[in-house]
């Protein structure tokens, strides 16, 4: 279908998917692998306006089922006007979250159900799923701590929830690591981050190129 | 569950719907029943912004899932801030249009796929569907005609598609009219406004009011 790779990274907050999409990138450049790395909504300008909307404090009244389906809207959009391209050109895309952080943090951390979430999200993705998820595994209190001491990074509002809230999400990136073992990979993200990275390059390079 | 009573109307272009909605609300107030009508995004601001980012010509790449999203997340606002507390409060509500029309013209005529459609309306309207709704069934090339006879309305977009995709609309209807016979009920929308509203509201009547 594709002739491009699709991996997707999840985790946490504090996880360290940043520094490892950085020196993922930076590692399969230096092989003369075409990489293209995204996070929604991703320049994308009709993205980035559905993201506007999420993201307008005015909107205090907006509904958790609306939230998901801006969500998923944008996620769409970012999905075919930046990812697919990308794959049918043979390119290796990195992005930073997609539906398995939808699932986690709406589907089961905020309760609307993770099969609810995903059959927006089926419609959304159309059968373009990743062929290869990462999912960064850290103990909830050591992922807070981390952001609380890392510098020149803005703690979000996520990261300020509840840490009962963040062990909610892990629970549910465990349930998908049940539900898709073929598809999402875990990777102790307590470990130091060299560590992780040799080993999402190993996951990568048995699962594509047969080395 | 709801103290109100949910009503919708659909029928493709021509089908005189807003003119059986004035007529309709007139009768029932006369009645001293306590009467609501709206259409999407129904001056909801959160609405009202989803669906100017629908309309905005400057967005020519949107795709048709992004855009079926989107409706559902208009939808379910204008739902959740308008429908709901209305019932909760005991009145009528009549929408002019709501899931039905996304089935026969997104899932149908532009061929999305019903069932597609549906599992993201059925995310969007998490059961708040309406306890009757009245289509307005009509020749699709009587109601163009119609449109372009009548004054101080303006033709836009979709009355000017091909009559091919009308009746396209048509045959999606007519699909739902099958698959929801509890709940749809078809009104031949080429008779004259008077006898169209005398059977409504004797649909209405025998519906809610057993008389």
């Amino acid at each position: 279908m594709n002739k491009g790779i699709f991996i997707t990274i999840e985790g946490g907050e504090g996880a360290g998917k940043t520094t490892l999409i950085e020196r993922l990138v930076h590692t399969m450049q230096e092989r003369g692998k075409r990489v293209v790395t995204t996070r929604e909504p991703g320049g994308i300008p009709i993205a980035e306006q559905i993201r506007s909307v999420i993201l307008d404090r005015s909107h205090t009244a907006m509904d958790a089922r609306t939230e998901a389906l801006l969500y998923a809207a944008a996620r769409r959009q970012h999905l075919v006007e930046k990812v697919m391209p990308a794959l049918e050109d043979g390119q290796m895309v990195i992005c930073d979250r997609f539906v398995d952080s939808s699932l986690a943090y709406q589907g089961h951390a905020r309760g609307l159900g993770m099969d609810e979430v995903w059959s927006i999200n089926r419609f959304a993705v159309d059968g373009a799923m990743p062929q290869l998820t990462i999912y960064m595994d850290i103990d909830p209190e050591m992922g807070i701590a981390r952001i609380q001491s890392s510098r020149g990074r803005e703690v979000n509002r996520l990261d300020l929830e509840s840490l009962a809230f963040h062990k909610l999400v892990r629970e549910g990136y465990l349930k998908l690591l049940e539900q898709f073992p073929e598809r999402i990979v875990r990777v102790n993200a307590e470990n130091a981050a060299d560590v992780v990275l040799e080993e999402v390059i190993l996951t990568i390079d048995r699962r594509f190129f047969h080395s």
